[in-house]
């Protein structure tokens, strides 16, 4: 198992990469190719043990940067460390390749370094999202890949979703749902409208359609939405844990038996803090292209970097790929059109 | 200043609407016309404590459920609740309308009651929604009322939420943001794209793109999206509190310490919640109708429904449907086509 890491890309830059690599090697066994410019990888590795490790490098001279524009940078910068390690995934050097870099320039490197797997008109990304159901979370696509869609790219979603929950995350006949605004049929926009009979038809175990509400309740295991809406939902939470977190602490601050009340639950604090750790869910794959690709948060740290590359792996072992192209055979509506 | 308003509606039926109708006509010494079957308002306010309340009855046989089609029921139902009382606000008898009935219901029959305002494509659902700003909120439209929009209607939402952040929520010169997926002009979607430059070069205080992380640090004072969007964002908030609380819980009661500290923090958490309270937030205008319409938040309570009274009298009081005719004079663009 060989995983194509971005070492140069993510706020936290070669430091957090490398890291996060050393951390993943020791941990899981599996050599992290470190895909960048030499001399800066080198520097960082200097910093770790890595004895017995193997975390071989490979050079990339340029780095495709957080503000570049994402398909021009891929289309100018041939020797970025995207490129360079996509190629090694396509020419079956790499099994996957995980990045925390500019996330653009992620879809549109993967999207012209690997192609789309035949018959997927559109790649989506997809996170896991904290729940209640039995599996602690469902997966939700698409996440920021498609911000204008068409009703048969959400079946695709929906289809490539099911295969990654089946196949990675371990979720047996996964129920797939689609968002929004009611659960009731005649709810919804158009495009919901129309998309929801097609599940209905297919193989799929869909339950129907969810509200933003019902998510974290565990209704469904894959919850599909364009890339828009997908997008506001995520950043969304996270913007309604900040201020929450703000205004409790702020209610916390102006009495002291509080304060002293938020000392004796630390532990438990911190314990679900854990729990919502972006580091633990940041690090999504992007499905329907020819290769395993997972793009991390920005911010990733070295934790959320050895997280991604342990979905790379099991992405990879479980054969991701194949899954999706064998689920669109079986899906007949799908099939060649 | 007479607000009609539906005693049938809600989940919580006529008890909760005549209870917080009792409470509101106390409070702020206006006329509540509580509008549905005489023998059940009756009984309810047999209930409470009335004298010198000023809360005549306007009878009105039928109902609109909460599961009616809604358009279906408005040209079926003449005699319901919601029709009723719309007609007594078309004909002048009423100052404006509250509901927590059926919200589709709600706005069909206002949209047929009422009509729209002259040159008013699509009216809008708006709620305040908690953020870090000065105000201590913003102003999110629409949540629900169009699903599938055009560049046009958005443009005509961000006027409306702009003239009713100034004038009921007394927020001058408001800063309108696009609600997007990111900063940058070349995100977000096609509709967005089309819709930023239109506000750029508007009177209004466009100030942008926001993602859904920024709304709740204060970054703007009117949110505007299409109401596929707002729904599941302010949804997925509900959601998203819930399940911080429900895995907060869990951790606490695992852990006797943390029980103790959550027990001296409890004055902490009951102020938090009082200032998260949905009761605060449920009641929204329908912007857009001409004249003014609260629709509350099914699940309210008497004192939801108070505040959903409230609003609407603000609103009355400060002309609200006024405000943004003589917006949409002063905006060239739209006005007229």
């Amino acid at each position: 198992m060989k995983i194509a890491l971005d070492a140069m890309g993510g706020d936290n830059g070669s430091k957090a990469a490398v890291h996060g690599a050393v951390w993943a090697a020791r941990d899981f066994g599996i050599t992290i190719q470190l895909v960048g410019q030499p001399d800066t990888i080198k520097a960082e590795l200097a910093e770790h043990n890595i004895k017995d490790l193997d975390l071989p490098i490979i050079p990339a001279k340029e780095v495709i940067e957080m503000d570049d524009h994402p398909a021009a940078a891929v289309k100018s910068k041939k020797d970025s460390s995207m490129v360079v390690a996509l190629r090694s995934v396509k020419q079956g050097n790499s099994d996957a390749f995980v990045t925390a870099g500019n996330s653009g320039g992620a879809l549109a490197a993967a999207l012209f370094g690997l192609g789309r797997i035949k018959h997927i008109k559109r790649p989506a990304l997809g996170t896991i999202f904290p729940t209640e159901s039995e599996y602690g979370h469902c997966f939700l696509l698409d996440v920021g890949a498609n911000t204008n869609v068409r009703p048969e790219y959400l079946f695709q979603f929906a289809l490539m979703g099911s295969y990654y929950a089946d196949k990675v995350l371990n979720i047996s006949s996964p129920r797939v749902a689609l968002l929004s605004t009611g659960e009731e049929e005649e709810k919804g926009s158009i495009l919901i409208q129309e998309v929801a009979p097609m599940l209905k038809q297919s193989a799929l175990n869909f339950v129907g359609n969810v509200e933003g509400k019902d998510i974290p309740t565990g209704v469904a295991d894959v919850v599909v939405t364009d890339g828009f809406t997908g997008n506001v939902y995520i950043k969304g939470a996270e913007g309604v844990a900040w201020i929450i977190q703000r205004m409790l602490e702020r209610e916390i601050k102006a009495r002291p038996t509080a304060v002293l009340g938020a000392l004796l639950a630390r532990g438990a604090i911190k314990a679900f803090r854990t729990k919502v750790d972006y580091r633990e869910f940041g690090g999504g794959p992007l499905l329907g292209v020819n290769g395993v690709v997972i793009i991390a948060h920005g911010r990733s740290d070295p934790y959320a970097i050895r997280h991604a590359i342990r979905v790379a792996k099991q992405a990879a072992e479980n054969k991701i790929v194949d899954a999706i192209k064998s689920g669109l055979k079986d899906c007949a509506p799908m099939n060649g059109k």
